[in-house]
């Protein structure tokens, strides 16, 4: 990997930081963060600007250009690729480390007296400008919106934002219409007293009006705002998406409709002015409701006194809770993605001895295989397909650089899902396709161990996520060995393969009660740098649990497994599981038999089904 | 249990309200807090003037009185008691329930426009100040401070502020003297940048000076500030304390000392004076150290570009792990706890069946044998001795009113404690002295298993406390149990029972990671209303684990139980058990019966230790 020259780059920046075309006054330092105008995880190649200024392509940092200097920050999992991506024009600010200034830190540091950063105010969220502002205040600088994006005037060949076409999803798929939604919201806007709600995510807008897209890979999202009042529905969207007749026979734009379900659909970039006007004319106690996370230019155009916030708006907790048509459709598309799977097991189990099967070509087989299952749309994040040391990179993503060849003697570990437009899929396997030794097997059973706990565990409805996270580490620490990351995160459907409100991590986050209906994955692991990682992972959903007393009636949750793909029991250490532990892999790998045998048997997928029913032969303990 | 009448004393209170002598305006509102000017969770009796004013005498509420109403906020434990000792002058806020409105909400209900509410400026913590002063200035009305507390105006026979007599303690006792801790307090200050500590809490008083008082029940503090500078010790303290000549050389009062350890010693009073003296003397870059639940007074005393404040002081900090000459003192004192209770349980197993103990001549009994034992003070906090439905009411103190007698058809639960010049005890145990019932064994057994968990537990160096909650539950979620408190605190050492900054709870707050010599109570429980109560506590040390392997280098902790009492084995469904716990509960018995069985050998209590003998027969698990 070779850096990215940015002398000329940052000399152009460094211009127009101080031309008047696009900025009142000069600014001597920019503020080029990661995200986009909806604060998305996954960004379209358009809002790629900080890689664009700086080479430095990974999933997390932020850039900030001073007349003299230029900085990155960004987090362990990326020190070495940034490095890497940079030229000497850069400093790597290493976060987490003792020594590494935080940004507001640094800016006084380097910033001459009465100084102006600028930053683009739809991009940073409204409570990172409230930090970073106060920060540079009280050392005597000014934070400044720069409404023109500058690293976009210095993009010669920046791509165009995408606007493709959209995807309706009709009630089989949903279980509840847009408009249901549409009342349910406002009955939630009636709770709290507020008048308008301001959707700003894009997994937001799309649940809400039924509709999926493909403006951002893996993410099955387009762009778009909407803005919801107590009678009005606007929603302000790109393109000649709304000229298809499917997409306008869906939202019913052409029917007589009462007023408060008309929906006005308006240009992307009218959001601002819209909004600008909704809170111009707004009377007192009529609120707007924002997520705390919407971008510091959507937070202003509402008058302070107005505006309601919360870290999680009601769509993200109405969403995040999927009602019986989605954990069908939940359900399917796992079984599917179990039969692409079993595919893919028993192909590498007859290649990998070869030699010729690297971490890429097993990464597009597993593709190619999934590609052939019903209502395939996409996969749903970049496989992790890793051998050996590079399974102890937990984000690693093959590329040719790196691409290892599977062998006999190393263990592989292969974290992958897609979009199915009945359901979003996340699996992580952890395979050895030779004779795994003592110790692999050892660490593999204490990762398993953890699994378990979590997916077998049972606990008050109202718990919240974060308090069954130790439950995945307790095998684990009890040899000594822990994990580096949290146990689990929350799914779409047919949706983001993260999403909030909950998850579960040690991670004091604010987690939102589980409850059933809602979808999280499960995944310990444990990973030894330089030789091999673990993990192990299923797609959960929360379900009522049984239990023989009722404490104050307050009822009791477990996990269903909707992740139906056998787990190698040649990796287990069966003497190290009880009995309790072993019975459940038992059944799990039992119910992986039936209900994913009986697909393969439909799909008339026979090698694949010998491959299942030899990897779910139950395990035995000796006494 | 009849209620206070306190129409009197409201009319007195909205009288001073008005009055130019004590008020610059009048207020409308007067806010009585629950607490002390050193936000102390146990206070002496003339700070409890929210009992004084409204007759609730519970550990925690806050009363409001406006010139037509007099309010109370106060949570689920206290609200029958709170209703009971209220006359009807007094509307019960219950917190917690859905409808119940904010002190700041009620307040903006009431009060006319532009009103004024007063507060002691010493008792408000300075974040709450900050909170409800926002609140009421967004409507328009103002908190302000009232130098004279109203109520002590018109508290007629308000007792005196104590000023008992010092402790003073020798290193065999603490193990570091005060010169070394102010040493390691001022590089700590140094590391921080700050100049200034201001010491407010009465257990850091006592810690940091190797001093201990009596001026309030169960805890061994006295009144006094400290304010520590770079090269100045200033103690804000009343009396004829520091005439004490133990106390004068403890202190080194009339040595010649290098000028950085000369204590200047100051009258109570003057804390306010000496430390806006300090603030205005300030030079830029002068910080001054505040908890940042000091006073709302103090903290102003600091100008706010000044103030650095933190949720733990570095006394707060360090004090919690306990050094050598520390865990050895706690050692002894519940080895000589342990003594108490044998004798104790011996004395209960035959006279309980007589039918002629009641729970306060049981809990009365606990304090005399606890005060046949070296260096015992007094108790830690007044004794929970409680049976049958009593059990299920977690912070019960028998009073001749609900004074129940213990039989042999009844649980019984004490959760009590000593401080002992060595150390600070707290110990639950719950007995049956006839028969218990399946189920009853059933809930006490699914608690020691929680307690054993948490027991028992290896994790990793820096984890914090709450991820460890959990554990504590396991056991009982799956059966549908659980109990509706933390599951420990952190313990002094002959300090209070009750300290930070680490602990045990699913409730989410900033504790601190749990390192090798801090002390914490273990202590699940499963309560059953009108029926019955369980608890089960010891207090364990931290201590180091050995692992296995050593993942990142990071090392492993785990608890050695301090508490050495037997847990009744009667009460124990074996059956229910692993061998693992089987295991524990016989290790802790062998221990038991060693470590407290020599020492009821030496003490010559032979009848004691038959009991002991008989109670820690091992278990037996049937395979």
């Amino acid at each position: 990997m070779s850096p990215k020259i940015t002398t000329e780059l940052l000399k152009q920046l460094r211009q127009v930081m101080k031309n008047p075309k696009f900025v009142q006054e000069p600014v001597q330092a920019y503020i080029v963060p990661s995200g986009d105008a909806h604060q998305s995880e996954y960004i379209a190649p358009c809002d790629c600007r900080r890689a664009f200024i700086s080479g430095f392509d990974g999933s997390a940092g932020t850039a900030i250009v001073t007349e003299q200097q230029a900085a990155m920050w960004t987090d362990g999992r990326y020190f070495l690729q940034a490095a890497q991506q940079m030229d000497n024009n850069w400093t790597l600010m290493k976060m987490g480390l003792k020594d590494t200034p935080t940004q507001e830190d640094w800016l006084v540091s380097v910033l001459p007296e009465g100084s102006k950063v600028g930053v683009d105010p739809f991009i940073i969220p409204a409570d990172q400008w409230k930090r970073m502002s106060k920060a540079l205040r009280s050392a005597g600088h000014d934070l400044v919106p720069i409404q023109e994006n500058l690293i976009d005037t210095i993009w010669a060949d920046c791509p165009q934002r995408p606007c493709k076409p959209l995807i309706t999803l009709d009630l089989s798929y949903t279980g509840v219409s847009w408009r249901d939604k549409i009342v349910a919201l406002r009955s939630k806007m009636a709770e709290r007293k507020v008048m308008w709600f301001v959707v700003t995510a894009l997994d937001e807008v799309a649940w809400l009006f039924n509709l999926r897209g493909s403006d951002v890979e893996y993410n099955p999202v387009f762009f778009a705002y909407a803005v919801i009042g107590m009678n009005t529905i606007r929603l302000f969207i790109d393109g000649d998406r709304m000229m298809d007749p499917a997409v306008r026979e869906h939202l019913q734009l052409d029917s007589t409709l009462e007023p408060e379900f008309k929906i006005q659909v308006m240009p992307y970039g009218s959001i601002l002015s819209e909004l600008q006007a909704v809170g111009a004319g707004l009377s007192p106690k009529e609120k707007v409701w924002l997520s705390d996370k919407a971008s510091y230019a959507l937070t202003e155009a509402v008058p302070k006194a107005y505006r309601y916030l919360t870290p999680y708006t009601p769509i993200c907790i109405a969403k995040a809770v999927k009602n019986t048509s989605e954990t069908e459709g939940m359900r399917r598309a796992h079984i599917k993605d179990a039969v692409a799977l079993c595919e893919l097991f028993n192909w590498l189990e007859k290649e990998v001895p070869k030699g010729t099967i690297t971490e890429i070509i097993a990464a597009d087989k597993a593709e190619e295989f999934r590609s052939q299952q019903k209502d395939f749309v996409e996969l749903s994040f970049a496989t992790i397909s890793s051998t050996g040391p590079n399974g102890a990179i937990i984000h690693y993503k093959p590329v040719p650089e790196t691409n290892r060849t599977l062998s006999v003697n190393e263990i592989y570990l292969l974290d992958s899902g897609a979009q199915y437009k009945d359901g979003t899929t996340d699996v992580t396997r952890t395979m050895h396709f030779g004779t795994p030794s003592a110790y692999e097997k050892e660490c593999f059973t204490y990762v398993l161990k953890g699994h378990i706990a979590v997916s077998a565990a049972i606990f008050p409805n109202g718990t919240k996520g974060h308090l069954l996270d130790s439950f995945a580490r307790s095998s684990l620490w009890d040899c000594g060995l822990d994990y580096l990351h949290g146990t689990g995160h929350g799914v779409g459907s047919f949706l983001n393969v993260h999403e909030g409100p909950c998850g579960i991590s040690y991670k004091t986050f604010a987690d939102e009660p589980l409850e059933a209906g809602m979808i999280v994955s499960d995944e310990p692991g444990y990973y030894e740098d330089g030789s091999f990682g673990i993990r192990i992972e299923n797609v959960v959903l929360v379900i009522p649990a049984e239990t023989k007393y009722n404490f104050k009636n307050r009822g009791s949750l477990t996990f269903e497994p909707l992740t139906l793909v056998p787990i190698q029991t040649k990796m287990i250490d069966v003497n190290l599981l009880t009995q309790k532990e072993c019975n459940w892999v038992n059944d799990y790998h039992q119910k992986c038999r039936e209900v994913v045998g009986a697909e393969l048997e439909r799909q008339g997928r026979h090698e694949a089904l010998q491959w299942l029913i030899r990897e779910t032969e139950p395990l035995v303990r000796v006494q």
